[in-house]
């Protein structure tokens, strides 16, 4: 079957590597019929040494079960399934109380041994605790956005529900990435009156005030900074969503970001240190959170809006390829033509 | 009158000053009763500049007001008070949620024009919102644990508040200082059954058992990080209250705390960067909070039980001097030989 790898920066292949197969009782084998490319694929696509190649790549998918391990019970072939971009037993103390990406026996599909959602199938560890039944069918016009509940509309909702967003709390966005827009989105679902959307990219921008931001602030930086804190008469925002996981995002967060307040990050950080002391953080009780979206355990909460067209977090996709096209997809996000690349295998 | 001031590190002295005099309506003169040496004072005390001294010193007194000015309302003369840390104005937006630390107009005794705790008499300004009348008599046996809402233990229970402790979690305290054990008194309160006093002075971590410690870690480092890990089965712990602000206690604490857990800092961070990334808060959904405690906001909270004696928070005072003894009361607290020391001009 065909799949993705990347073997260094700037270098994707779709390439043919051996059909998957059960390995384990809890694994369920899913043909895949919908996937993308991920804003945090860029990363490694941007910085990865051939040491670390060649890497399947992808960890969102919807697709199709055809065949289950002994030990699963509540799939079969057939079932229509999406999968977080984290596998989980369902069963540990995190999983219990809904940090799956915390799950004790449970990972991530870039680690060795597994494989990725950007291919024709793929091996599921874990599958009852993983993957979620859908009630529509494969070709449902809604797949787009069933798809965001891999982990984009997920992880932008755990970023709001972590940030503490209400109605009561003014919310800045930091990133026009598809998490950035989906943060507006759940900031909005859940009740926020003011949402000020940080990003320079007008297209982008746009679809983020339909998804609810009322303000945008393309300036960066200190300028930026200057801007929110105008808009929120000196005090900046109480809740600061960071989308975008590059450290100079970070520092524009705790730049506009009111005493009191909380920054809840989703962008994966790129960086290990930074400021936390009493010049940043600690001087006006600024509270920092979020981390690894545990996707799975929002799913139940969102499909209902999606499955009723309520909300349409599918708009983030802007272009669609087959799995041949997906090292252009890589490009075309890289550049910027693109905002986020569906893969129809 | 006596006074004291740091001049660089290492030398405190007692000096005659003016007597305060009422500088703007809203002053208040106090005749301060009841003082402490502080464990942040110590910051200074081994690291202060000759260039930025001399400083007026002492940031938690009790105390009897003398005089006010014109537009004070709430206080008069003969009335006890408490001052917490910070003073402030009680009006502006961060006041009326409770975050005194913030006010617009508010800021701290060792700002420059204001003068300190450890001396004679002082001019409060803000008077109105910054002093709380207290019910008992200046001479009460109880001016000990009443002179700890100035500071350590509002500052304590502010940890355990804004670290989200309740009867379902278990706390780690890092320190064993006044603040550290006071944190574990407020975790006790807040109804913790589980909490793990990290500290190496036997004397301290005794007390600490007293306040509700269930465990003691001396070990620190990678020793006392593996040691709460074996404790709580490997998970480590839901909250830990951070009552040190140098650096070791920041990493020992992301080291502790458990996937979707808070670490709570109050002690004043002596570094501006830290660890924040995937290897340290993010990749278990960690949150950071804390800052300077708003302990004016709990002087309501904690004065009955003060009050009906049903908590000792003064314990924690193990020596007493005059104001002539304040800098032997430095050297004794920065040489570990008295945990915190009563000021009685």
């Amino acid at each position: 079957m065909k799949a993705t790898l990347m073997y260094c920066a700037g270098d994707v292949r779709t390439e043919d590597v051996p059909d998957p197969v059960v390995e384990r009782p809890t694994d369920a084998l899913v043909q895949i019929t919908t996937s993308c490319i991920c804003g945090s694929d860029l990363w490694p696509y941007g910085s990865m040494a051939p040491a670390d190649g060649p890497a399947r790549m992808g960890h969102e998918f919807l697709g199709v079960v055809t065949d289950v391990g002994a030990e699963v019970a509540g799939l079969q072939a057939g079932d229509h399934v999406v999968a977080p971009f984290a596998y989980s037993d369902g069963t540990c103390a995190f999983c219990r109380e809904g940090l799956y990406t915390s799950c004790v026996h449970g990972g991530f599909w870039d680690e060795p041994g597994q494989q990725g959602g950007q291919a024709e199938a793929i091996r599921v560890p874990l599958a009852d605790g993983t993957l979620t039944k859908l009630p529509v069918a494969p070709d449902s016009a809604l797949a787009p956005s069933l798809l965001t509940l891999s982990d984009v509309f997920g992880t932008g909702y755990h970023a709001a529900v972590w940030g503490g967003v209400t109605e009561r709390t003014t919310v800045a966005v930091v990133g026009d990435g598809a998490v950035g827009l989906l943060a507006v989105l759940s900031a909005k679902l859940l009740g926020a009156e003011r949402i000020v959307l940080m990003g320079r990219h007008e297209d982008r921008t746009g679809l983020g005030r339909e998804f609810g931001a009322t303000d945008v602030v393309a300036e960066r930086g200190e300028e930026g900074v200057a801007k929110v804190r105008e808009l929120t008469g000196g005090e900046g925002v109480h809740v600061v969503l960071e989308a975008v996981g590059a450290r100079p995002a970070y520092d524009q967060s705790f730049g506009i970001v009111r005493p009191g307040g909380t920054i809840s990050r989703v962008g994966v950080p790129q960086y290990e240190e930074a400021p936390v002391g009493f010049g940043s953080l600690f001087a006006g009780n600024v509270t920092l959170t979020g981390g690894p979206a545990p996707t799975r355990a929002y799913v139940e909460t969102l499909l209902p809006a999606v499955l009723a067209g309520t909300v349409e977090p599918g708009r983030v996709f802007d272009r669609t390829v087959g799995l041949d096209g997906v090292p252009d997809g890589y490009r075309a996000m890289a550049d910027r033509e693109a905002l986020k690349v569906l893969v129809t295998p």
